[in-house]
């Protein structure tokens, strides 16, 4: 693992093989470069002017921001964290304003996956077979701290695939897909600087095998993502969910999830609850108009406590209450 | 960074100093130990008897589930991912059916920085000063794949924090707060194996500064971490908080919050609708009981909307409909 310095201040148009052959002669055959995502952003000109301060400075920086977010994820406070374009999920959608001029921000590379090609096709182009892996810093769920990943790579696999193997028990190792990319990444930090003077290091000895698909395949899609969403922001859209309830009829309502459901509820209602074979009934607790009105109120909490165990139900009201029905028991 | 060969099958009482240096006479003062946590777990016999196979098994390992759990963080289909007592977000709490013979599961280590801490004595009391990493393989949200990770540390860092630091531009960095003992352990990786050939890998020629305060402060706590709960956990809460909603006053009701509440239910009411300077009044949309019933259903719709935006609200009923107060106007 060895840094790379000297290559100094990097503007729109830089030539990044030129400059990364200038100061590491000893670039060889089978390493791995590992190059901070500013660099190539600021030779392939991805920067957006701003004023210096001042309140227009933030507005630019929302501009930019709004520009580069395909969703937002999360918000708190000042922080809010998007999913990219290119699908990353990062705060502010990775754009950054240190080591460069206060009148600019940069922004990601538009296609790291790209960058990392042509880059390496151009050292190719100079002699050099190496592998390319364009990296940046970001943050983390559940753990605190900064780690540098993979945004994009040519010449390398993304993964180091052990599923299938057989462990020396004789287990078969599952689950055991291990992002190579992101690890060099992370082995490069420690050997970089963030203040821009290193913005490139080289891992050697490490064995490629495969010109690799990229680092886009490290990109989880949301659909899949058991963390598409932030708490906070999946509980509001919970509540949404809750004020929009239409019918829909359980395939096969779990009776436990019944119970469960009925517990969540149980002290905050008036109205009278009946289970029937396929759905609950609600009756009023007394005479006139508020009762019917509390009935209709405990329908619903009832209703959303029955969504919140995955059971959908068809609302019907008539003049002696409502009826939840959920579907068949099972 | 060197991968330590030899020190074959670990097992409980085994003194680790003494299979590490024995493997590796040439490690230095000043190496990073970056240890497996398996081996860990096994010298400190952290394992747990199961059946080879069977339904059996399968039972043994939820209730070894259960034991490691602090809280369930998100569940889909087969995979349950928790937060361990340790504070760790870990699919199966970490336990690990490979490399151990099959009648076995690992657990992790009990307190990864003390097993850290005693590794660390154990060698310097045999003259040699290294740090210690427990690392571990973990998944991530957003991106596909795994990565090694520092559960456990001694004699190192945690954190390289780069805050307060200004940049060659005049820029004062923030946010920089750099999790090197996950990018050590990241590294370490690569040259580790995953068939327990190589449980330890040495890193060479990192500065090291501070004994160090252990991998725990990594730990994000969960009421700090934006994503605490899974989404669909998450959007359930929000669910079965619609179905609990209580009586609160919203401090300060942001007007375009009750907007965005009154559009969500838009077209979902029947009943008659009026806002007033400090919340919003239901009034049956005609005569009989099921309009009284049908009225109560859509406050608790649009107070499930407006809690949904932050907005909380007093709900009283009267004969005559339902009042939501939210507060003063802002």
């Amino acid at each position: 693992m060895r840094p790379v310095r000297g290559i100094g201040d990097v503007t729109a148009g830089d030539d990044l093989a030129e400059l990364i052959t200038r100061a590491a002669p000893w670039l060889a055959d089978g390493d791995v470069l590992v190059v901070t995502s500013k660099i190539v952003s600021k030779a392939e000109g991805r920067l957006v002017e701003v004023p210096a301060d001042g309140p227009d400075r933030e507005e630019a920086r929302q501009r930019a921001l709004a520009g580069e977010t395909a969703r937002v994820v999360a918000r708190r406070g000042p922080t809010t964290i998007v999913q990219t374009h290119h699908g990353f999920v990062m705060a502010a959608a990775g754009i950054d304003a240190s080591n460069v001029d206060k009148t600019h921000l940069v922004l990601l590379p538009a296609d790291p996956d790209a960058s990392a090609r042509a880059l390496r096709a151009d050292l190719l182009r100079r002699g050099l077979d190496v592998a390319v892996i364009i990296s940046d810093t970001m943050g983390r769920a559940w753990r605190n701290g900064l780690t540098d990943v993979a945004l994009g790579a040519a010449g390398i696999e993304a993964f180091r695939d052990h599923r299938g193997e057989i462990d020396p028990y004789g287990n078969e190792l599952s689950l055991t897909q291990m992002a190579v990319i992101d690890e060099l990444s992370a082995a490069a930090e420690l050997v970089k600087g963030k203040r821009d003077r290193v913005p490139v290091a080289v891992v050697r000895g490490y064995p490629r095998s495969a010109e690799g698909s990229g680092a886009a395949v490290l990109v989880r899609d949301s659909e899949s993502d058991m963390f598409s969403l932030g708490t906070a922001e999946a509980r509001a859209s919970g509540l949404r969910a809750a004020a929009g309830l239409g019918d829909q009829r359980a395939a096969n309502a779990d009776p436990a999830a019944v119970e469960r459901a009925l517990d969540t509820v149980s002290g905050l209602l008036t109205a009278g609850v009946t289970r029937r074979p396929d759905g609950v009934r609600l009756t009023p607790a007394g005479d006139g108009p508020a009762a019917l009105i509390r009935l209709g109120t405990d329908s619903h909490r009832l209703r959303a406590a029955l969504a919140a165990e995955g059971v959908p139900t068809v609302a019907t009201i008539d003049d002696d209450g409502t009826t939840l029905t959920f579907g068949d028991p099972s």
